[in-house]
C-alpha cells in the first residue's frame, strides 16, 4: 500500500497544504514516525511535539501552524487520521487460506477468499461469507451466519445459531451465544428457563476479548449496526443494542435491556433488568442502573443507583459540606438551648 | 420428543383443563409459537397476548381464562414451564461420539456415551462419567473428575485435579482451578503463596461463558450443588459457596468466602475476602461487602460498603433531602444570629 | 525432590530449632499436613491448630511456642512458608516435550527445554526462550517473544508483537495484545482509530485466566517486572504499570493509565483514561478514580469518586448522623419559629 498526501487529502475531503507528493506508508506516534509515516495534531498545544517529529506529514486542525510540513487540515484531525490510517494500514492477517487442520463440515458454505486458521471448527450449515477470517481455534456452531469481511481473532466461539452481519470484528476469546442466565425457582431450587433465541449482530461491530454475548430465551438478543463492545463487557439474554452505540470494559447488560443508538456506557457500568436508555444517553463509569428504569434521550447519569449527573454532583458537594453544616448547627443550639 | 398436554400434565403435577390430546413438540413465546408449541402465561395481564398466539396449549395461573386452548393451570407458570420446557427439548448437542482429533490420556477412564468434540484434550487419570459431552478444545486435566451428564461447551478448562458432580454444566471459556492470587510481601517483592488445593463442583450447578473459579491454597474451593454462576463470575481460592446459591454475572469473591445456601448476589457484587454470607441473604447489584463482613441469614443488603436495604434507601434519601435541611439552618440563622 | 529443615533454614535464613534433620517433601494446611509437610504458623492464636498437626516442621514467629516439634523461627512465617514452598514443590508441568500436533513456524526460534502443548499454534518470527512451557491450545502471535522459563497455561493467546519477560505464568483464557477500545466520532460513527503498538511484559509477572491487556494504539502497553494481575482484569492501550505493583480481581484500568510500583488495587476497581496512581497508593474494592486523576505517592483512596479514605469514612459517618441532625434541627425550629 502507500498513498501520497495529494490522493489522502481527496480520499478523505481534507485541505491540503504543501507538497501534495509526499508518499505515505503507515501511521505513527510523532516521536516514532519516520518520514513517510503520516502523523496528526489534535490540539495546538502538541504542535511543538509534531513539529519536532521527523513526520513529513501531519492531520492538523483548521489553524496550526507547521512550517516545513505537508498538512491536512480539517475540523476533526483525530477521526480523519484514523480514517487515514485504515486506508493505509492493511488490517493484520488472522489467516490466510484454510488451514488443513481446520474442520469445516460438509454442509457448512464457504463463500470465495474466505480463510481459516489452524484447528478452528466449522459446524453444519454454517455460512462464512466473502472474504471472511477466523483465527486458530475458532468454534462456529451450527447454522451460524458469518457475514462478509468479518475478522474473528483466535479462538472465538460461536454457539449454535449465532448471526453475524459484514465486517464485523470480534477479538480472542469472546463468546456469543452461550445461555442466557435464566431460571425460575420452585420447590428449594432453580428450574433452567428455556435459552432457545439466537444471537444478531449488525454491520461493523466490533467486540471485545473475552466478552460474553448470550442468546436470547424465548427471544432474541440483537446489536445493531456499528455498535462497539470493549473486553470482558456482558451482553444477557434478550438485549436489544441500536446502531453506534459504544459500552466500555467490564460493563454488565442484564436481561432484556433495551438500548438505543448512539447511546455512551462507561466501564463497569451495571444495568438491572428490563432497563430503557433511550437514544444518545450516557452512563458514567461504574453507575448503577436499577430494574426497569428509563434514562432518557440526551440525558447523562451517574452513581448507584444512577441519577442525572447535575444531581450526583450536587449531591455529592452537599455530602462535602455536612462537617460545616453541623458546626453550624452546633452554633445554634449553643445559642438557643443554653441552660 | 413430544408430548400431550395430558401427559405433562401429569409429569407435573399440573390441572389439565381443555383438549389433552393436543401434542407438544416445543416451547415458544406467544407471538412466535406454532399450534404444537408451549407457551405459559405468567400474569393475567399478558392474556390478549396469549390468547392472540396461534399455541394450542398454554400454562396459565389458576384464574386465567384463554377460551379455546388446552390449559395447564398451577400456581407457579413459569416454573412449571421451564420444567415442560425440559421435557419436551432435548438439550443441544455438544459433541457427539468421540472425534478422531480428541487426545485422549490411555490412563484416562471414559465411561458408556460419553462424547468428546474436536481437538479436545484429557489428560491422565482424568474420569469422565456416563453420557458426559465435551466440546471442541475442552482441557481436562490430570486426575480431573467429570460426573455424569456434565456438559462442557467448547474450550473449557479445568486445570487438574478439578472435580465436577453429575449434570454440571459448564459455558465456553470458562476457567476451573487457576492458581488462586496468593502472594506473601517480603523483600519488597511478592511471593507466590502455594496454590495446591483443588476445585470441587456439586450437582446440577451451572457456570457462565469465561467465568473463573480458582483452586484452593492449602485447602479447596467448593461450590455445592445446584448452584448457577454467571458469566464472567471470577470465585477466589478457598472460597464455599451453599446449595442453590444464584450469582449473576460479573460478581466477585475473594479468598476464604463463605456463602450459605440459597444465597443471591447481583451483578458486579464485590467481596473482600473471609466474608461470611448466611443462607437466604441478598446482595443488589454492586454491593461491596467488606473484609470479613458476616450478612446474616434473610438479609438483603446493598451499596458499597453494603448495609442493610432499608438502612441504604433511609440514607439515600437523607442525601436527596439535604438541600432543603441547608436552607431551613439558612434560615434558623437568619433569625438568630442577625446583627 | 525434598530438603531437610537445616538446608530450609539455610537457604531462606531462617533460625532453626530442635532436629534439622526432618525431611520436607512438601507443604500444608495443619489439618491435612503427614509428618514430612511443612507447615507454618502465622500467628500465636493459631498455636493450637498448628500443634495438634502431624507436620514434624513448623515455620513459626520468633515468640510461638510449639513443643516437640521442628520449628524454623522467623519474623514473616508466611512469606517464608511460600518461599519454602517454592523450594519445596516442583511447579506441575504444563507441557513436556513438543507435541507432534503442536504448529510451531519453521520462522519461529525454539530455545533448549522448551514444552508446547497439543494443539498449540506457534506463528512465524516468535521466540521461544529456554525451558518456557506452552499449554495446550496456546496461541503465539507473530513477532511475539516468550522468555525463559515462562510458564503459559492452555489456551492462552498472545496476537503478534507481545513480548514478555522471563519467568512469567500466564493462566488459562488470557488474552494479550488485542487491539484497544479507540475510536474517533465523526458523521456519525465511530472510526476505529488504529491500534499498532505492542504488549510487553517485564520478568516475574503472572497474569490471572480471562484477564485481558490491550496492545499499544501508537504507543505501547508495558508492565513491569513483578507485577501481579488477577482473573479477569482488564488494561486498556497504552497502560503503564510499574514493577510489583498488584491488582485483584475484575479490575479496569483504561487507556494511557500510569501506575507506580508497589501499587495496590483492590478488586472491581474502575480507572477512567489518563490517571495517574503513584508508587505505593492504594484503592480499595469499587473504587473509582476519574479520568485524568492523580493518586499521591502513599495515600489510600476508596468510594467513587475516589476519594483519601479518612474522608471517605468521614462523609460515611456524617451520611450515618442525618436523621440525628435533621432532629436536631427540628427541636430548633420548633423553640424558634413558633407561631
Amino acid at each position: 500500500m502507500g498513498k501520497t498526501a495529494r490522493e489522502l487529502a481527496e480520499a478523505l475531503g481534507l485541505h491540503l497544504e504543501g507538497d501534495g507528493n509526499v508518499l505515505l506508508r503507515g501511521v505513527a506516534a510523532p516521536e516514532r514516525a519516520g518520514p513517510h509515516e503520516l502523523i496528526y495534531l489534535d490540539a495546538e498545544k502538541y504542535a511543538a511535539r509534531a513539529q519536532a517529529s521527523a513526520a513529513l506529514c501531519a492531520i492538523v486542525p483548521e489553524a496550526a501552524p507547521l512550517p516545513g510540513k505537508t498538512l491536512l487540515r480539517c475540523t476533526k484531525p483525530k477521526a480523519a487520521f484514523a480514517r487515514a490510517a485504515a486506508l493505509l494500514l492493511e488490517p493484520p492477517l488472522i489467516a490466510a487460506g484454510i488451514h488443513s487442520t481446520a474442520l469445516i463440515a460438509a454442509s457448512a458454505r464457504i463463500s470465495r477468499g474466505v480463510a481459516v486458521g489452524p484447528y478452528a471448527v466449522v459446524e453444519e450449515d454454517a455460512f462464512l461469507g466473502e472474504g471472511a477470517q477466523l483465527g486458530a481455534h475458532c468454534v462456529v456452531g451450527r447454522g451460524s451466519w458469518i457475514g462478509s469481511g468479518c475478522r474473528l481473532h483466535p479462538r472465538v466461539t460461536l454457539y449454535p445459531g449465532v448471526r453475524l452481519g459484514d465486517r464485523v470484528e470480534v477479538h480472542a476469546g469472546a463468546v456469543l451465544g452461550a445461555d442466557g442466565f435464566g431460571y425460575s425457582y420452585s420447590d428449594g431450587r432453580h428450574w433452567k428457563f428455556p435459552q432457545i433465541g439466537i444471537v444478531e449482530i449488525g454491520d461493523d461491530v466490533e467486540i471485545g476479548a473475552n466478552a460474553t454475548i448470550d442468546r436470547g430465551s424465548l427471544g432474541d438478543t440483537r446489536i445493531a449496526g456499528g455498535v462497539k463492545l470493549d473486553n470482558l463487557v456482558h451482553v444477557a439474554h434478550n438485549v436489544e443494542i441500536g446502531a453506534h452505540t459504544v459500552i466500555a470494559a467490564q460493563t454488565g447488560i442484564s436481561g432484556s435491556c433495551v438500548l438505543g443508538h448512539h447511546v455512551l456506557l462507561g466501564g463497569q457500568v451495571g444495568m438491572g433488568e428490563h432497563c430503557t436508555i433511550e437514544d444518545g444517553a450516557i452512563a458514567g463509569g461504574q453507575a448503577g442502573i436499577l430494574n426497569g428504569k428509563t434514562i432518557r434521550s440526551g440525558q447523562t447519569v451517574w452513581g448507584t443507583p444512577a441519577r442525572p449527573l447535575a444531581k450526583f454532583k450536587e449531591q455529592y458537594a452537599w455530602l462535602g459540606r455536612l462537617p460545616e453544616l453541623a458546626e453550624r448547627l452546633k452554633r445554634l443550639e449553643r445559642q438557643i438551648l443554653k441552660p
